[in-house]
């Protein structure tokens, strides 16, 4: 009696015995080995090539001898005059078992391939969208025994797939018949399956094989700008990345003012709901045209944004999110089809996904953080902040995640403030304040060196040096701190307090001279007390809301501060610090995540089970509403301080400096709001 | 120890034993009665009205006394004022029960309410529609446990009406949270629920109690005209009814003339389904206006349709049902939003239900005759036809059914003859010829009496007699054959060998007149040769159809023919077999079931679960393709002779006397399509 030969695959260990002629492709479905396969073994996709390995492997017990696997047949051979096989690879579908064997199924032929992230974390996306291929033989019409091409096919799709129920939109229908006798009814069909209904719905069809692919766009929906992700739904890949500004700014800078517009102009919101979904439609057709696909290639897209964005989007007038009890129309994720964005540049019957809203202060955006960063997964407690126009602060570990939002206004990215500006060539973005001397050396965008280095001046030249961006002006407002210039309330001294010029009297309050290029026509770039408290505005709503969360979890201290949002991701975790954005912890526990929302509208269009996880996880999250709790006040007033006024930040004082001074001349307050303010010694 | 009060409920006799001061309402459901109720028992929406009986019940073995149910409350007061209760009846939310009593649930109190369709036939519709409406009580917004206003209305209609599952269109979020507002939260919503699917759809939402209704078009969709039935989806009453010539006219007569202008035309088939879905927008609004109502109050539509004008609907190009093997792009039944068939005259977020196709040639027009009809329940053995441009045939009895369609043509509506012309008033529908002086009698559509009648060239002087339709072609055709003026084979005789100068001749052949107008300028109405070849072609059709089926049925008789379609209800029974368009059966055994397609329609828009009936229906029905059968052809010859060349017709035999006559002058045939004639003696 003899033993059917053994094979086991790597890298999942997965092993059996299966009969003499056994196909590779049959044996890895088998034993549930990870190998991919879109023509379901007729040797065309090419999508199951597998390496079989020759010799000893004590390891698995096995030598593999020259003939464990039959010979190339001519399958394989036209593939490769076709095509071209990488050396030693073999077409799992047409190689068969004849002796034991190992067969490595290398990454780009698991189904369920990995895709790493480009960003620091180690997170890794695993590939498993609700678009996927399926080359299918479609059984031919007999007049004998009449039925409809579409329950041929779904016929087909269930004997060769095991595909339950499928559906077609309108729309489908029109071209099922002419493709099906084109590909000899032969064709391959992208079928979407949501997470939430047993019946897939075929997006599109083709004769024979399709090979141009499928896309999909992750969107990042801000209330300044739009960003997305175009991302191959096969091998999760980003093709382009592309952003556009958000035309809605033309009815308000920030959230509340366009909610003002809708409320204030009857039809205010459908005019928004349209600027953006064209917006959208122009960013598809641009990032289509610059990764060189057909935007018809397009299948999905996932949206992440706050609720403001979310009802506008929608065609839902924000009007309620303005007001108590800031309700949602709808909190729950949807999915949805194009046409209902009026998504005219990507398939016609593309779906999209949108993550569920947390609160009605809380959205999407901040759930798509929450898949991305993990916080219930953290075995220590982590503090997450997005910072943007609205923070979305997260505080949570395995036990329990807590949420808000917080209203910081769009100071920290340079609006609203006296030289700000958006992130662009020629703004300053760093800045340093020798404490001796008290004279700034700073960096500008578009030049790696510093205002003091040679080469400076002329490799700035062609930008000029223009404003302040939003890490400029958190990083000058902290060096001032640092310095001494500006005491612990956020006054900044006068010339014959501090012993420095460049503090420059403005009415009654100073302000300091960072560079003055009105010689050369440029900028006079100031820190005025204004901006002082502007910023002290904005990172006390920052730091109230983690207290806030902090409060309802029952600590005073956190374990670590995962810095999110495309700005986070350019603030110096010490600056911060300093000013008391975000609570005292040890500076190597404070991280970027760059852009979590993105990352987790990106997880969500790759990964089906994604979609049903931040649902579920959204459900468990703790809702904190920062406008109605008394305690957000005090804690906000508390924050007003730089770095704090009680609060001890005793990390902080082991790395900065923090000199005592006061500039206060004892009259009255010059601006802080409801701040109570003592002199100190 | 007391007994609680026992409540016997008529018509149902459901009784049971409550507490004393349950209500009424709370009883029938707890015993399963079926008694309406809208707003779930607050005394709003009047549904739940009953009658008690007082005095002795001896039936029931009760004596119910004047105190037993408690006296009217302010709200039956209030209700009473603002609206009117009938006398003796009591809202039953409101009345509670105090000691034994008896209580009438009306008929209109009753949810499934039984509508007795107005034609003859005996079968009531259930109504048990997919859409319905709901009053229900919305959580208010709390900011401490945030959620979307859909979430909590989703919750609050599981509460209180144990709706499972629901989803919301986008366009129906934008109207979501001012109406709750509105409402105070509370609202009527419209709910669909398809019997495919569990997630019952939000339609529409209107604060507090909605009481406008709720509509839905029952439309025939023909290849000639398109029907429609406006339906109340509450009570069931048809509230108009209306047709429009279907526009496709234009591009060609009938069926296949429609499928070459597709083929010849690229685009043809989309400036079709723009013709056909503007004619149902048009068809949509006017019947709204008829009846008064407000055409957003449409929420569902119901399609029958033959599959050309299925494919044409759905905006697919119906080029593959031109040729063999005609196949169907989709056979199954669909459940569509109004904005996929561009239905923009009615409510936007309506649904569509099509029904299911049979097969390639035999529509959903024909599975809606087999709802309507039922042969799968008939005891006897039934051939239905569907008489139009083409006939729907189905034979079946409890065991099994068969269906075909077979390509009469348009003669049998008075198309491609020489007089004929659409029933319209003017138009011969019946006429005699007496069988001794072969002078004609006739009836015009529009005029009660017969031509020999006083009175009758007073009463048509307006229309004029202007044509031959449908109905009176077929009984013109009987007639001559009856009156020994036409033979067998449909040869028309001469003067000479009839007797009468009304047999004219017309070149090689001859005519028979039945009316000259020409002195009044009206027109000469014959029946020539060629009409009588006319019919000939389309009842050898039909018959041959039948015959098909009776031999795949493996009988040479049915047991009873039901005539379906408008036309169908026209047609003489007597003269249909005299013609020989169906088997011979006894005279009373042919009944007319009017348009049964249409009722079909309204079955299916009525009742959810005849969707689910049908649907099963379909699929055990047995398709016969008559195109390519090689007995269909020896069928259709051998029906050409009138009544039959050789089937013996003895029940027509009692009843008409078919004199032996022969016209052939031993020459060529004048006209048939492959009859081999012989003479006969």
């Amino acid at each position: 009696m003899t033993t059917d030969p053994l094979v086991v695959f790597t890298p999942s260990g997965k092993r059996g015995r299966f009969p003499v002629g056994t196909p590779v492709l049959t044996a890895a479905r088998q034993l549930g080995v990870d190998l991919d396969s879109v023509c379901g073994g007729r040797g065309i996709c090419s999508k199951c090539q597998i390496t079989p390995g020759y010799g000893e492997f004590s390891k698995h017990g096995i030598t593999v001898a020259d003939d464990a696997l039959s010979e190339w047949n001519k399958v394989e051979e036209r593939y490769d005059q076709k095509r071209g096989l990488k050396p030693g690879r073999r077409l799992g579908c047409q190689a068969q078992i004849l002796r034991d064997v190992v067969i490595d199924v290398p990454p780009e032929s698991q189904v369920h391939k990995q895709v790493v992230r480009k960003a620091a974390s180690a997170r890794v996306i695993e590939m498993d969208p609700a678009t996927k291929l399926y080359l299918v033989d479609v059984d031919e019409p007999d007049m004998h025994e009449p039925t409809g091409d579409l329950e041929r096919l779904a016929r087909s799709l269930k004997r060769e797939w095991g595909i339950e129920a499928i559906r077609a939109d309108v729309t489908l229908l029109s071209k099922l018949q002419p493709v099906l006798r084109k590909g000899k009814f032969q064709v391959t069909v992208a079928l979407h399956k949501s997470h939430q209904d047993d019946v897939a719905r075929v997006l599109d069809i083709w004769p024979g094989l399709h090979e141009s692919g499928l896309y999909g766009l992750a969107i990042d929906l801000g209330s300044t700008t739009i960003a997305a992700h175009l991302t191959d739904l096969v091998t999760g890949e980003v093709k382009a990345s592309s952003g556009i500004m958000n035309p809605q700014i033309r009815f308000g800078e920030d959230l509340m003012s366009r909610v003002s517009y809708s409320m204030m102009n009857p039809g205010g919101d459908k005019e928004m709901t349209k600027a953006v979904r064209d917006a959208i439609n122009t960013l598809a057709g641009e990032i289509a045209k610059e990764a060189e696909i057909e935007p018809h290639l397009i299948f999905e897209t996932v949206f992440v944004c706050n609720p403001v964005m979310h009802h506008l989007l929608l065609g839902i007038d924000p009007v309620e999110l303005g007001q108590a009890p800031f309700a949602l129309a709808t909190s729950d994720s949807m999915t949805l089809e194009a046409r209902d964005l009026d998504l005219t540049a990507i398939n016609p019957r593309a779906r999209t996904y949108i993550l569920p809203c947390i609160a009605g202060h809380v959205g999407a955006d901040c759930a798509a953080v929450a898949l991305s960063e993990e916080p219930g997964k953290s075995e220590d407690l982590a503090l997450i902040v997005d910072v943007g126009t609205n923070a979305e602060i997260l505080l949570g570990d395995r036990s329990r995640v807590l949420a808000c939002s917080s209203p910081t206004g769009p100071a920290f990215e340079g609006a609203q403030i006296s030289s700000g500006q958006r992130a662009a060539p020629g703004a300053i973005e760093a800045i340093r304040i020798d404490p001796e001397t008290k004279e700034p050396r700073f960096r500008v965008i578009g030049c790696d060196k510093w205002s003091d280095e040679d080469g400076f001046a002329e490799e700035t030249a062609v930008t000029g040096i223009t404003g302040i961006c939003g890490s400029g002006i958190i990083e000058a407002v902290a060096e001032l701190r640092m310095a001494g210039l500006m005491d612990e309330s956020g006054l900044i001294g006068s010339a014959e307090m501090t012993g420095t010029p460049r503090c420059i009297p403005e009415g009654r309050t100073h302000s300091y001279l960072i560079h003055d290029a009105t010689a050369e026509g440029g900028p006079r770039i100031t820190v005025t007390q204004g901006d002082i408290r502007a910023i002290q505005l904005a990172k006390s709503a920052l730091y109230a809301g983690a207290r806030l969360l902090m409060d309802q979890r029952g600590v005073d201290k956190v374990d670590r501060v995962v810095l999110a949002g495309a700005f986070g991701a350019h603030i110096s975790p010490k600056h911060a610090m300093v000013l008391g954005m975000i609570p005292d912890v040890p500076l190597d526990k404070v991280t970027s995540a760059g852009n979590a929302a993105g990352t987790g509208a990106r997880i969500a269009l790759c990964n089906i089970g994604a979609r049903a996880e931040i649902e579920q996880t959204v459900r468990q999250i703790t809702k904190v509403e920062t406008a109605i709790e008394p305690k957000f006040q005090d804690h906000f007033v508390a924050a007003n301080a730089i770095p704090h006024k009680t609060d001890p930040f005793p990390e902080l004082k082991k790395i900065a400096p923090l000199p005592q001074v006061s500039f206060n001349l004892g009259g009255g307050d010059s601006g802080g709001e409801g701040r109570r303010r003592r002199r100190r010694g």
